[in-house]
């Protein structure tokens, strides 16, 4: 059935961070889903967003995020502001029974998360966080294989890596830097990834231990610009993430299991819109006298016709259809998953500030 | 200058290792280099060995390692035997004054690499270990990049994994599973080629300190299957290693610097032998709205006359016939390498023996 204005689930956007930019657009180009409002602690700054991102005519646009929440109309909110401000607007935005789709990382903390969740569920409304890539049709692909006993087997171990080489004004001056507003700095804003890949990979299964590595790298303000962890679950499964500010972007996951191998560089964001791709390998071994591989792993190539945010956005729109007119339970499986990253990544934070001491999660 | 039979370096191989089959191709197909003999336990052995490795029909066959390093027209032996007989053998052969290509891992520690290294100093013999991919062109390519402070920047972590399948009888029978010839296991067959990569891409700048990251895998002997390491630099660099024997061949690294990184998945044992493919990306960032990359990484080929091995054969002749027939002094570079690899495999597992505390290196 054609989505309609009517059937259409009308966004509010709270803030003009630049990633709203890329969410607005995929709220756009959703065939369900539509932008009603935005809100700015300046009407004008809120007016000069909506102007440069193609908004519809019809959008709202206010001066303060509880306007957004006061609009009857608004079904659902977009929450792209600084970490800290996650607990206050997410909460306030389920009490106005606003479904919420939240930006990473979810919570300063798992407690931080626990409130906005509770008050999810005590509201009914949808929550969702803004993992993107998780609704890559490419995602399904690459988990179908690493779901298949035949071609890939168990997990054995797991590398996941996300770097940027942020520059001097970025260090010095993004939220992401600042105490006050992302603390978790690259852990939360790029650990995230590496964390969820992680889980992703292993059926969501928590490790049973996580390890943050030594050389984590603070800015003067205390914040964790570059750093790692190590994870481990109980039969030998093994994972190693690392996330900073400090080196050119990469994006790789190389996971190996006991029949097959799964590896891609772009696994947050891909090379290119409208495609991507994954290399997978099965039962690989040698040509005789081992010079050379046999079989050689394969390219998997995976068209898309909606870029990965739209596709997130149009799942999250779904759903909260399903609850607002077919009177759906709200779906959990997206908040447990949210719930698990950041509590791998409280882990690794906790075992930094206690020196490398190991944090058990089961 | 052709080489002829007279200038050819004449090689010795102690013992038919499955690995001496490729060298004894390596040995043939270099243009220096000469196969003069093999010596087994067997003599019946070694004429099979000979008689199924396309061995010249002048080619000497002995029922003992002695009989190979008493031959006076030896110039040179290729040490394929379990790790435990390297220290009496490599020894044995500097000597008699025999040059040494040497399997890895070179020693059991580095302790006893260091005796070899006195015999051969004592004895002016050249010593090479094994590791063939520091031989190809493509290592020469990528360390060309590294090296390129506009393209690369500073190294800031990398990621080397060497994981492959071993098949049942592998794991109950083979050599590097048992104590007594191959006590490193893993660690030194798979986590040798990691170390060296993560050396060679930090200038074999030791780390201050080494890391065994929890999750060792011992089988029921106490040998090494699976384990992985952290490396960390003054300066804020670090490295993860991950070797196993339990998963699907996986040879990977992936290293990121300042403004560029470098990956491949091959590095051991290209998927090819006659071309070799990296991927190295230079200031990487995003289209607008960071729907796509750009620059996208890009990939390079490398086209090699000759295998990998065949290189590090030629390369070592023609360091043997410096030695011999120039008067030249033995290159010290190579032998450096190895024990700085070796270094680092003994901190892995005193780390490991230590229940994963930190080893200083330096």
């Amino acid at each position: 059935m054609a989505e309609t204005s009517k059937t259409q689930i009308k966004f509010g956007i709270l803030g003009c961070a630049e990633i709203a930019r890329k969410l607005s657009r995929a709220i756009s180009l959703s065939p369900n889903a539509t932008i009603h409002a935005i809100g700015s602690r300046s009407l004008e700054k809120a007016a000069k967003f909506a102007a440069t991102n193609n908004f519809p005519p019809h959008a709202k646009i206010y001066g303060t995020y509880d306007a957004v929440l006061d609009d009857p109309e608004v079904d659902a909110v977009y929450i792209p502001l600084p970490t800290s401000l996650h607990i206050k607007w997410a909460v306030l935005a389920a009490q106005k029974k606003k479904h919420v789709l939240l930006e990473k990382p979810v919570a300063l903390n798992v407690g931080e998360f626990d409130r906005i969740l509770e008050a999810c569920e005590v509201n009914n409304v949808q929550l969702m966080d803004s993992t993107m890539w998780m609704h890559h049709p490419r995602t399904v692909k690459m988990k179908e294989f690493l779901s298949d006993k035949s071609k890939f087997g168990e997990i054995r171990s797991i590398h996941a890596t996300f770097t940027f080489a942020a520059d001097q004004d970025f260090l010095e001056n993004d939220i992401r830097v600042k105490p006050d507003l992302d603390a978790l700095g690259a852990l939360g804003d790029a650990g995230w990834y590496c964390a969820r890949a992680i889980l992703w990979a292993n059926d969501f299964n928590l490790p049973k231990s996580v390890t943050a590595l030594p050389g984590t790298i603070f800015n003067k303000a205390g914040v964790i610009i570059s750093c790692g962890a190590f994870l481990r679950w109980d039969d030998g499964r093994v994972a190693t993430l690392h996330c900073s500010f400090l080196a050119n972007l990469t994006m790789t996951i190389v996971a190996s299991g006991t029949k097959g191998g799964l590896h891609l560089s772009d696994f947050i964001i891909p090379f290119e819109e409208t495609q991507a791709t994954f290399t997978a390998a099965t039962e690989s071994g040698f040509t005789e006298l081992a010079t050379g591989w046999n079989p050689l792993p394969s390219q998997h190539t995976v068209m898309n016709d909606n870029p990965q945010e739209v596709c997130m956005v149009t799942e999250f729109a779904r759903l909260v259809k399903s609850v607002k007119h077919d009177g759906a339970a709200v779906e959990k499986l997206w908040p447990t998953l949210s719930r698990k990253t950041q509590l791998v990544l409280d882990a690794v934070k906790t075992s930094i500030e206690k020196g490398g001491e190991s944090v058990s999660l089961s």
